[in-house]
């Protein structure tokens, strides 16, 4: 993650922060919404790159980088945010892993990408389109927790179905594994697209954990 | 993990608990007990894997899955206890830690049948059977270990010898990497080989993983 | 990691230490600036590495799993520091992940070298010098860092050079990656190469780990 100027926060607070009485914490909703906005661009990008010839595939992987450089500065704000508040809405050990569970996900996806235009892969096994779609639903539903945060409703089905989801990844994704063993691909190929479907299965996996951190702020809430 | 549901954890408390100044503390040491307990049923099935033919070995992953599933079930008490306690007997974080790292030993477990049924692996390069002993031998000391957590008696004894049994999984792990590679097996079993015996040793050292956190636990009692 | 003897530490504080006012606290700068230390030997050993014939190779492992086995002592040191401080400098938290993270950087190497003599490889693929001459760059910054953690002096430079270095590797590691996939390599030649080249990254993600943890607590004291 590239690190970004102290002063582009700094600038914003007075040197009184540490210890006025109400500090800007609502500022952590919001930060944690644009990072779940930014990956369910990432999402729509992964969606695009199914149907993409290798031209638009270079184009993609270009706006995906750019997805993910904006999601290290939004980590990067929530981690500094973190370290120089007194006072914040969550406990902050469960503030880290959201954020850093939340910047997974979009390395993640955009190293899927990366990885199929590096290996210039002719064709995607069928199954990762299921993997993508998995993907994307997580993505919206993430994106639409986050503002709950604020409130805590409706957080449980959140959690439940990213649970559901993450578990129906995990089947799409052994059975991928399997196909691409099923003797039809030489192993230079399996060893190329194996790295790619598990990386998508690692992001399916980093949702879950997002939902886990958020269950566990929940519980501590209630 | 699956989520289960908050209310079969919360009808067991009253609403006065985070007040109460004797709280039901004592309930981790079992929850910890069980879930080592699980991992050694889990290893005894890795054993049976060993020798079992194709069909049952089918079977023996049903089972594991049912562990895993128990396993999950048992993390996910502990993490909701945790969350919602007041007091606890050990540093909350590593009361996370251990819940944690017991949970990754049977993913890890479970992955390894999983895997050898998903590939149809016809016969198991030696030196995983040692893998496996060393596993199962990991498993009883663990599980004679976490009821000894309430005393922190013999616990010296416990986390050196899953050291040394982690260094011995190690070699054992070397090895076999420096067989699978040194031409007996085509290119597309060792992928599929190499995949079992790394997820095996993962499982040691998640073993290490939890006897550093009751080291841990034990030098901050002491 | 192997343990040590409790005693070593014990010996060395009375039984007063958790409640007198001004802790031994300094030794963990020394620590971090030995851990540290040890990683630039690491990184001169893969430096070696490079020219080696097959015999120095062997001779060369044995002296990186010296190191490798001096630095878990550093780390088991800290960690018992950490443990058995009432008062610390820094965050124990933070303590607990520069520790961590260091002694990864460290396991990383070792395993590259032993990699390189368990499967014989004949000759390290062009871009493998590169990812070294970063390590060691990355290395040097770590270790002149670390006695600085004792003014908060000259901090920033170094995180923003080693996130700079990071990103640096990381471009290098995608064209080896490439690079292996061309069609040059056979199939087992691949795996065994693709396995070394991405344990030399994870060396570099490492480095950047220890640069983020000494950023945290930098803003943390600022």
């Amino acid at each position: 993650m590239p690190s970004i100027s102290l002063t582009d926060y700094q600038s914003t607070r007075g040197p009184y922060v540490r210890f006025r009485l109400t500090p800007r914490e609502t500022s952590f909703y919001d930060m944690f919404a644009a990072s779940a906005d930014n990956i369910v661009t990432g999402s729509k990008l992964l969606m695009e790159l199914l149907g993409a010839d290798s031209s638009a595939r270079a184009e993609i992987a270009e706006r995906m980088r750019a997805a993910e450089h904006a999601g290290d500065d939004a980590t990067h704000a929530i981690f500094h945010q973190l370290n120089s508040s007194f006072i914040t809405p969550f406990d902050r050990e469960d503030i880290y892993a959201l954020a850093s569970s939340l910047d997974d996900i979009m390395d993640f996806m955009e190293e899927a990408v990366d990885l199929v235009v590096l290996y210039q892969i002719e064709e995607l096994p069928k199954g990762v389109e299921q993997q993508i779609e998995v993907l994307a639903r997580a993505a919206d539903l993430t994106a639409e927790a986050m503002p709950n945060l604020r409130t805590m409703d409706n957080l449980t089905e959140y959690w439940i179905e990213v649970n559901r989801l993450e578990n129906q990844a995990d089947q799409i994704h052994r059975k991928l594994l399997a196909h691409l063993f099923n003797g039809k691909y030489d192993a230079i190929e399996v060893l190329k697209l194996k790295q790619i479907v598990d990386v998508l299965e690692e992001a399916a996996d980093a949702f879950e954990h997002v939902a886990n951190t958020v269950e566990t702020i929940a519980v501590k809430e209630s």
